[in-house]
């Protein structure tokens, strides 16, 4: 069994050496292979691995398999990037701002074909593997749709919140997850266990994730960010919701404002509203809902640890 | 043995029934729905079903492929109007302008992967049809990438321009041939023979396409269109290539100028520099290859007509 860092350099070295994009044209793959290159922990990629090796050595399929998911991710990252017109990607220059829309389209375009390519070449439940991976493919493009429209909406709700992290983030861990499970020969139970083991962890990093982009104080994010930017977060969703008609309007009067200054007000009513804890409370509830279905999983206990792990380090980032 | 309109006509009402997109998000739907509607020729689709039809009957597999080959295709053009900044395509207003730049990119990936969802169904051959329908997307984003490039480049080779239309255009025609023979059982001698027929129908069929954009009068387009854009096509090239000093730099000087007064003064140097009759000869060599490609597929001479008359249809525009 291999630990999460040893799979991550296994891998980058077989993306390294079953991935060199054709030189040319190189206005299309340079950007490509730039791209890949700034990193990124290799998150999906290794659950695939992991979830592959609980039922036996890491097959060839499921190398196919993690470097498609690895392709397919990043090309969502370069169309998501020209969406949100963000500047930077992993503290680098995104591809449309470095190299132009053209190539931020046909980038992604090809990296997501790529990601195809590699799938064509598994031996073993090709078809099974494909609907599946089209099915989630279709939900991330759902997810940053929906994502998008909340940008414009005044009206989003709580659940319409989880939809969306569910299907923009939460379904490709867990897709990476079933892929990896059933092409080591899993049974339906225990690949649609990991999936739902994947896609709580999703959800509940996801809501850490909001959590703390408002009360931690991650290296390299400004502090309340989100806030800053008027972002629809579960907390600031759940602090609409809780809140009495005094509270809403404190809260509405902030949401006209873009500045640093307004940090600690919106803080005070996420906590008074009882945002916070219920925040904290449903990153624990997702949590506890993904060790439960690794738990479930019909496979021995020992084999589970890497996996156990490496949930526990995603998920462990609070202070 | 069906006829061009009968095909397009089965494959659109098939296309309506297999193909209802989700509901929602209507923000990410509704465009899509929108984009599938307003048309096309539907060639690529039909050159798929003919091409199994001269096997047998045509087979579920095929409708799936066929299906594929057109959601492909509208992905391409729905992300090539964004990069070409049209406001038109088909005589309608294209997805990017009707519904915005992330509507633009989020309905041409989506339809990607419903590309990839009909793929998944077919039940012979599937790795050997994605492989080629992957090389073939590879080899369209490719073309793009080039076609991109040429605009800002001043030193574009003809060899260079058969390359990029070759990629762009014409290997998509043939993968929707080759796909469609794969899917009748054809041999592979077979399969190649109708996947150079598309091949070179489609060279054919553009350098057509450029002839008549500077000498016909087609309805619906300005004449001499490419001309006042400064278009790099097969005339201009040549026309570049076959000058004489003083040519040259007559062309060259309306290259600096985007009105239509430039049309006539440039036509006669098209003329005059042999590059009408090149583009003429050109299209009769690669149509004459391609009937002869179709000749040379071992399959009764009777089966063939289909095919035989929609390619002469297509080339068949000249005056």
């Amino acid at each position: 069994m291999h630990s999460f860092e040893q799979l991550v350099e296994i891998f980058e070295t077989r993306l390294n050496n079953t991935l060199p994009f054709p030189l040319g044209p190189a206005t299309l793959y340079e950007p490509c292979r730039y791209f890949m290159s700034i990193g990124g922990k290799r998150v999906r990629p290794v659950l695939c691995l992991m979830a592959n090796e609980l039922f036996g050595d890491i097959t060839e399929d499921a190398y196919r398999a993690a470097t498609s998911v690895e392709l397919f991710h990043n090309f969502t990252l370069i169309h998501d990037d020209i969406m949100d017109k963000a500047p930077l990607r992993r503290g680098q220059t995104t591809v449309h701002i470095r190299n132009g829309l053209t190539a931020g389209i046909l980038c992604g375009d090809v990296m997501a074909i790529y990601a195809y390519e590699q799938l064509a070449h598994i031996k073993t439940a090709l078809q099974q593997v494909l609907h599946l991976f089209n099915r989630t493919a279709i939900e991330v493009c759902e997810g940053q749709q929906l994502d998008m429209d909340f940008e414009s909406r005044e009206d989003v709700s709580l659940d319409e919140y989880m939809e969306m992290i569910t299907l923009k983030t939460s379904v490709l861990l867990a897709c990476s997850l079933k892929m990896g499970a059933l092409l080591g020969g899993a049974t339906t139970g225990n690949a649609d266990k990991l999936y739902e083991f994947g896609k709580n962890l999703g959800i509940a990093f996801q809501l850490q994730d909001d959590y703390l982009d408002a009360y931690g104080a991650e290296s390299g994010k400004i502090p309340g960010g989100d806030i800053i930017a008027n972002k629809k977060t579960y907390l600031l969703l759940k602090a609409m919701e809780n809140a009495n008609a005094l509270q809403l309007s404190a809260i509405q009067a902030l949401l006209t404002r873009d500045d640093e200054a307004k940090v600690p007000a919106m803080l005070s009513l996420f906590t008074n509203t009882g945002a916070d804890i219920a925040c904290r409370q449903a990153v624990a509830h997702y949590s506890q809902l993904a060790f439960n279905n690794l738990e479930e999983a019909a496979v021995q206990s020992s084999r589970k640890q890497q996996l156990h792990d490496l949930a526990t380090y995603l998920l462990g980032r609070e202070k």
